[in-house]
């Protein structure tokens, strides 16, 4: 099989030369840098390409002159089957900064190729993934002269930052982006080299807690007198989870449903290497002593309440004897299917008022609701195949940890989200020394030619 | 009697101008800076009036280069009475920092004069209340050729940093610096011109508090499996103080003994405005909504747990999605009588063990025991009657709710320290634009001449 897939004849010098262009554009969303550009520079890659390209814009970025970056849309209809199936390929142009510059070994936005690696900030993070597809589409036009299916292209320019914008330019731009089937921006490969298709994304609630006591810090000997915020964050705080991550806030997992006989097996079958997780990130046991399936029910299915900062008071060497005048706490909670972001919030609110925390402010800083695509959706066995084909294996995931806007499009487009990408596990990605592996990139780009193809042929 | 007090003829001129010429040598302990300068420039001034004085160092100083600021000892014999009674006066030489210093209307370190005022840091807090003490002498020496008790002074330069060296410097010089009664630092005068004659300081225990995540902040999707040490800080926090502030380590009260009637008689007679501190600090209401004598007592007798500081993770704006690696309080403990801040630190210690907080990392970086002189010892009266004498009134306080050194020389020098002086309570020590009233600094010193008159005819 893999022989007669190498004879899919992609263009790997020009898919390394077009990422090396999109990596030399520095198109940090956090510094509202160099986005445009590289939003046009996308635009002419993909009409090179024989994409229909444009870059979309929300109407209220002229008039209030907030710079809200565009969105790069991309069209061929098929040809031979323009009322056939619609495939939708969501990603991103901005990429996380660069800091810190000093643990690089070679320039951030460079594009420096060293072996079979390709380094640099957005290599994997996703122009790397956003490149495999176009070039997949390129394979289609110059070798058959006609995509199989209907393609689309949502490439955002404010993912790192929160896609703070999506669901507007998915309302605004709707018809545009109708698809029968949505590839999410990423998808990791695992060290043997499979890939991980992933069905989901965690949802986000992030709120900001403040407690005011005395006008300025007052020296501490009035703490008899004056009451201290930062006991009022701590007990506050303390009231909201159990010694073991329980969230104690009421009907909090009312909506939470159990996962079905099919989604448990799925998760029992995913691999998760312990010890190296443990290793990477220098611990020796996770929360509870978690264990085997354990540790991935945690990761796919359990909302959290995680302090993300803290701050009252005097934080330097040695001490200093106040009480200070404000106290916050930064929460993030993650959410799981079914919990809406304002109704958790609502619940929130109501438990510091119920627990005599009226005094303690809560602003809600983002808030996003899990999104997940059902385990026995057509398209996931025909994408399973297709990446079988390819990688001769691959990972089913009910969910990823990490949280993304998925939820936005399966709501608004009513389509299934699946993500499948190139990004191999260990790429540092959002870290220094970012970078892609070109074998992968390679054989993600066939992946995608897979997909396409076998799509077309599929009774879907 | 006060047409009598006047006719003291002190030397206001000398006076003023001593004091603006200790105001310009910047002698901040927290930066180390011009110490020994301004020591030096004491003992000259000292000489000149007739009081023999020397610096004196530790050892420890010239061997580790550690600089520890010279202690400046002065002393005056009584020729007419050398087997009499001795009185040691303590006060500091350095100051707090001047910061903000945009803040002041003069410079810091200049004595500018502005009517009844003189300006600048230092000015009240000490170097105002060690230059009355002076001038007392030298009105001895001037007038009469002779001081009718013996005199000494012991001036530290390590007040404002906490004083670290002085028990060492108490025991090393012990014989130099014995004496019968000790006059403190520093004494309060308040509203309505009435000296404040205070007994006592509280103690104190500084500890730092760190927990320990994973060796570098990750991503909160991981929340779910890697222990966040803000929520450890939180949870060990929530289990040292009840939502009333009562402290509830074990035996954390044990050696704390209940008020005398006839010192409960004296917290009741205490004059304090509670709308005026309300509005100073800019607060509705006390903890506990303490009133009347509730708010007296706190203050003298509550022992506290305060956190100063607390610290992990984000504090910028907006959302950061971390798990942090750290987590850090600073707290200070306020003690009363009887309690030993070693006992107290192995109290908390065995506390956060028992409570299963082994994994949280305790630092003390402070500990001082309380201070405090009966009631009934024979030289309050004298005092109070020397205060009401100039003042035409006084109040006496059982204890500040502040913390000094003041254990450690009724401990070491078994003799009683009775706080007296001429500090105009709202003339901003430690802030912007600190000053000392004239006419404050002029009665005081008539104060301590009428308080070393008294002793020398007492029968104590």
């Amino acid at each position: 099989m893999s022989s007669n897939n190498l004879t899919i004849d992609i263009d790997t010098h020009g898919l390394i030369t077009d990422l090396q262009k999109l990596i030399k554009i520095p198109s940090v969303s956090a510094r509202k840098q160099n986005l445009e550009e590289c939003a046009k520079e996308i635009v002419e890659m993909m009409k090179r390409i024989g994409i229909k390209a444009e870059l979309l814009y929300l109407e209220r970025e002229q008039k209030n002159s907030t710079i809200i970056p565009p969105v790069v849309y991309g069209e061929v209809k098929s040809k031979s089957n323009p009322n056939g199936k619609t495939l939708l390929f969501y990603n991103h142009y901005d990429v996380q900064p660069e800091e810190p510059i000093d643990l690089w070994d070679f320039g951030p936005f460079e594009g420096k190729i060293d072996g079979n690696l390709i380094y640099g900030r957005g290599a994997s993070d996703d122009k790397g993934e956003l490149v495999t597809r176009l070039k997949a589409i390129e394979y289609f036009l110059k070798n058959r002269g006609d995509v199989p299916i209907n393609i689309k292209f949502l490439v955002e320019g404010e993912e790192e930052i929160g896609s703070n914008n999506i669901s507007n330019y998915l309302k605004k731009y709707k018809e545009k982006f109708e698809a029968d089937i949505v590839i999410w921006e990423f998808g990791y490969i695992d060290q043997k080299l499979k890939p991980i298709i992933s069905l989901g994304m965690k949802g986000l609630l992030y709120v900001e807690l403040t407690a005011q006591g005395a006008s300025r810090d007052v020296h501490s000997s009035l703490a008899v007198l004056i009451e201290n915020p930062a006991w009022r964050i701590v007990k506050a705080l303390s009231t909201m989870v159990n010694e073991k991550g329980r969230i104690l806030i009421k009907d909090w997992y009312k909506e939470v449903k159990k996962l079905s006989n099919e989604e448990n097996k799925v998760v029992n079958s995913e691999p998760f290497d312990e010890d190296g997780f443990k290793k990477e990130y220098g611990i020796s046991k996770f929360i509870n002593n978690l264990k085997g399936k354990g540790v991935k029910k945690a990761l796919i299915c359990e909302p959290t309440c995680n302090i993300s900062g803290l701050y009252s008071g005097y934080s330097g060497p040695g001490a200093k004897t106040i009480t200070p005048s404000k106290a916050m706490a930064k929460i993030d909670f993650r959410l799981v299917p079914n919990m809406d972001p304002a109704v958790q919030f609502k619940r929130l609110e109501n438990h510091l008022k119920e627990n005599g925390f009226e005094d303690i402010k809560i602003t809600k800083i983002h808030g996003e609701a899990a999104g997940r695509t059902e385990l026995n959706n057509r398209y996931v066995k025909v994408i399973q195949n297709s990446a079988n084909e390819i990688f001769g294996d691959s990972i089913i995931s009910i969910s990823s940890a990490g949280t993304g806007p998925m939820f936005d499009f399966i709501d608004l487009l009513k389509a299934p989200c699946i993500s499948i990408g190139g990004t191999y596990i260990f790429s540092r990605i959002h870290s220094p020394n970012e970078y892609a592996r070109i074998d992968l990139l390679e054989k993600t780009t066939r992946c995608m030619i897979k997909i396409i193809d076998n799509i077309s042929i599929s009774s879907l």
